[in-house]
């Protein structure tokens, strides 16, 4: 059979796992790296085992985005190679689930030339982070959201979430160590609104530094909570030093939504 | 000080616990009883735990329900004396709350007379059960719910869930070795809607045998699956032998919404 490149769209609750594709630097990863195929170390692995399952034969799995421990993803993008199999995408579908974990699912396959890409395929993508705003926390999305007590005005994080908007230099906002030469990214939307208890913050771009949505999260929640004005957020930007912005929101809370792809 | 009462409202994840109360029959929990005092093998002692620090001496907690592992709870209510302690109601929680992991939340301290009693008092307990019936399984509900892909009629479920209600003999829904002697329980509603892709149970009565919810839960879901028709409802009751009623549903979709009691 003719080689064929196929695009998964993949969920999954990234609490038990290390992130997407295990990272050296991680901070959130405390224990040695677990030898080759034990256990369920990260995402990327355990998807590869399952298509392999189903194709029989090994694959290499590329994902768009390498997201951290913890983790969550609605839609994430990856690509795989194979000649091994005829089953229709609908039925590959089907057997890479029954394969997977409950925490992980595929909700698409998809042929596709093999022009495309999952990384350098990408329009854009867009990340989701959910705050649990209330007095009481929640005892069943502890893994799924960060709990802040403290009253949040999602009004004036909206209004800081806007000056992020446009292509700008993220360098104050980019966890240091990611060996980025260039930190001008540009960002699509930034929008914050509240749902009772919950304040939904999400961000579209056409890619992100380390931790960059995590740390601009981090700095909304400071302005939400009277810390600084929204208008301090140029200024961060401006200092291109990652002590200018706020700090790091947990990994629990951040989602990626979907990504927005080319065909080719 | 005199002795006081207090009556707690406590909501929990029961995911990682086994159960409100260590029971040797239990199914689920697989391993050997940790030491006393070692690891969090139950929510009754991991609240026990979190009261003594805060009283400053152990205190002997009564739940109204004893959930099983992986059981969920939005309000149980148990109740603790001590002799100790000045602090008003609101700080109790704040105190009681501080000293609890993330998965468990006290709710409400209420003191109370002497003669309020958790279980005795208790005039009806609602439970919910929650099933995630869509094509695609659920990742992020997977310890929150029940994941049945095969289409369910909401509509039937219901009105087999009808002919629950009442003082009924429910031997035929207990788990053989409930030990108890009298079979007979009264249910005041049992009901069944869906909201998307989640079918929700609603079931107060004013007592339940061991697994009886569960049970229920397990019978209206073959209902629902269209493999018996809801009028056998009955037959099933008349029968008084587990074998005539359905399997029993697993933990994770169960949740003790709310207990009612009176004030002694």
């Amino acid at each position: 059979m003719p080689l064929q490149r196929y695009k998964l769209t993949i969920a999954y609750r990234g609490t038990h796992y290390h992130g997407w594709q295990w990272q050296a630097a991680n901070q959130y990863y405390k224990g040695p790296r677990p030898a080759e195929g034990e256990g369920i170390p990260t995402i990327q692995e355990t998807v590869e085992k399952a298509v392999k399952e189903v194709v029989r034969h090994p694959i290499a799995l590329v994902g768009s985005s390498r997201t951290d421990s913890g983790v969550h993803a609605k839609g994430q993008v990856a690509h795989f190679d194979t000649d091994q199999t005829q089953i229709p995408p609908a039925g590959l579908r089907r057997a890479i689930n029954a394969a997977l974990p409950d925490d992980i699912v595929i909700r698409d396959v998809e042929p596709m030339p093999a022009s495309f890409d999952a990384i350098a395929s990408t329009i854009s993508k867009r990340y989701q982070y959910l705050i649990w705003n209330a007095d009481e926390r929640p005892p069943f999305f502890g893994e799924l959201a960060w709990y802040r007590w403290q009253p949040l005005d999602a009004a004036l994080m909206a209004e800081a979430g806007a000056q992020f908007v446009g292509e700008r230099d993220f360098a104050s906002f980019a966890r240091p160590g990611h060996l980025r030469e260039n930190t001008i990214r540009r960002v699509i939307s930034c929008e914050v609104s509240r749902r009772r208890e919950m304040v939904v913050i999400g961000i579209e771009g056409g890619g992100f530094l380390w931790n960059q949505i995590r740390i601009m999260v981090g700095t909304l929640v400071e302005v939400g909570m009277g810390k600084y004005s929204p208008d301090r957020i140029s200024e961060m930007l401006a200092a291109r030093d990652r002590r200018a912005a706020g700090p790091t929101a947990p990994p629990q809370g951040l989602y990626l939504q979907w990504v927005k792809s080319r065909r080719e």
